[in-house]
């Protein structure tokens, strides 16, 4: 019941480049919300008051990757949602649902969550795309995405098509520097994030909610000015040289383009809000605890080599990934990101509830 | 909500070692046994004609390793229902929860998923001991479990113990020779099969079925008499022979002892029905396709490394196990198994209804 497309899980296992020890990033902006997060379902989730024998309350997180971040979205869930219904009469049992693609490296997931979660909720692992139905319909009471609804189901039509106006060239990212390319990542995006819409609309049950956490670009912000861009593009950079060297080859990156886009904030408000089967109960941009504080070039190359590290490996083999992440240290010492000078990627909160 | 216990799955991933490709004796059986399981959902399962407003049909698979026989049994319990309740008006949408320890191999399972299955219905991997609660209460309607429930939470108390009587010296399971040994295993066991019934009790709603499937004992047979427990005496030997070239050593065979334990058949019938929470509906010896034909000594040497490369790597250490199953495929070339003369493993059919 998913669809099939291509997926690139984040990196596995918990080894110094995994996603494990290299989310932090987007742990703190989880964990930065957690207090907002609660008062948000203390104000909005009346669901256990209209169903007073409500015996089973049911999480799903969508693109859950492998931890802890995970973890920690569904514990601050769970306590909210106990702090304000502490004398129900009937005891809830919580059912965590952890969704992401097949290939996502759910051994893990199960081997690191943390023990004090095990008398605390049931746990499952959900393998499937969330951009189609993965769960039962009405069978979902609160859904939470974070950091996860720019990866797209698919590169954009035409993006690696040499004969196309909409032809990347050899950006390897929807950089917004070429207008065609921008117009068809925006096409694939408004689809996928439909048909994400589409299959929560489904399984979320009426009155129930689903938290979207995520970056966007602010407006009138082109990628190519921030330093997340920057240091994309110099990526790109990096893989132009090792072509070069013939580590790899100029064909391979005209063939390949990151299948991820950053919408501007009002562009993402409007697209939620064209699409009727939920209400858009609150979106705001949050502040990052990291916003202001220079990241080290060796943070960045972790980071990236932990998120990119699948599709990288898939596309040019897994002889490139080593010293394409050198060459970017090396780069980044090089050429410093100048944050100030830099602009960055918005931090959105969202809070949807099921018609 | 699982126990902690230490657990031992079967072989992972899917190359020539793996269970995947050395669990065919085991899916005979349950290949074997479609057709009754059919015709018993038929006649048992009324749940669907009690609530006909039922939308979503949950099954479990308790122990369901890495497929495929967890697929092949999870699909003949849905065509089982859906062939007995073609008309209904409510249409059913199918969950199957496939449970296994948190160490199994569950990526595996997921990447071997039958394609067909997608449509079919939506697939949840649980992480958990079934020896302990791995599901909300009431939450299933139709338990099944194979082959899975011989092992046991723990290594029985003492049989690892030099000072005590329940010693198992050098044997490496409870081939019942020692009637200590056969004891120690009785009581664990007796204990383990209650912490599943009781667990499933909570799970599975009233009037919900659980099928079981395994191997036991005939009336009277002791392990050592039949092939299967020859076998496993012989690896044991082998890693006697081992010990003596100093490979591994005769403490380490001293501490190690096979958590698994086959009760004879009115052992278990007896164990089962002084359970209250289910009714025995039927528990039958069955046939297995396998029965009358010899089997190969490639096809024993690879069904057992699958079925306990985990443990013996877990105890002895990784470097052991190539050279210990190539002398097991040795030894039985020169003393094979005369199955005319040895006895055999019953494999049964169980049927329980929730009260």
């Amino acid at each position: 019941m998913s669809t099939s497309s291509h997926s690139y899980p984040m990196s596995s296992g918990d080894d110094q480049h995994s996603y494990i020890y290299n989310s932090s990033y987007q742990k703190a902006c989880i964990d930065g919300n957690e207090e907002k997060t609660r008062r948000y379902i203390l104000e909005k989730f009346d669901l256990l008051n209209l169903n007073s024998d409500l015996k089973t309350l049911n999480i799903a997180d969508f693109g859950c990757s492998i931890g802890p971040n995970t973890f920690h979205a569904v514990q601050y869930i769970i306590d909210g949602v106990k702090s304000t219904h502490e004398n129900r009469l009937v005891p809830l049992e919580f059912q965590v649902f952890f969704n992401d693609q097949p290939n996502n490296d759910f051994n893990t997931l199960f081997r690191t969550q943390p023990p004090s979660s095990k008398g605390e909720y049931f746990s499952f692992g959900v393998p499937g795309s969330f951009h189609g139905r993965v769960l039962p319909r009405n069978s979902i009471h609160i859904g939470h995405t974070s950091y996860a609804t720019h990866w797209l189901s698919e590169i954009p039509e035409h993006v690696c098509d040499k004969k196309s106006l909409a032809w990347n060239k050899y950006y390897i990212h929807c950089n917004n520097l070429i207008e065609d390319v921008t117009k068809a990542y925006k096409v694939q995006f408004t689809k996928d994030m439909r048909g994400f819409l589409e299959a929560r609309a489904e399984e979320i049950v009426p009155e129930g909610l689903m938290i979207i956490l995520g970056q966007c670009l602010p407006d009138g912000v082109p990628h190519f000015e921030t330093w997340q861009g920057v240091v994309v593009d110099m990526i790109g950079d990096c893989l132009m040289d090792m072509a070069k060297l013939g580590v790899t080859s100029v064909e391979a990156i005209e063939l390949f383009s990151i299948p991820v886009y950053f919408p501007q904030f009002s562009e993402l408000e409007r697209e939620i809000e064209q699409y009727g089967s939920f209400t858009l109960e609150m979106m705001e941009i949050i502040s990052h605890p990291y916003e202001d504080i220079p990241l080290s070039n060796k943070f960045m190359t972790s980071m990236f080599r932990a998120i990119f590290y699948t599709i990288i490996k898939e596309h040019f083999g897994q002889g490139v990934v080593d010293e394409l992440f050198d060459r970017l240290a090396k780069k980044l010492t090089k050429y410093p990101i100048d944050f100030k000078e830099c602009k960055k990627h918005a931090n959105y909160f969202m809070l949807l509830k099921r018609k």
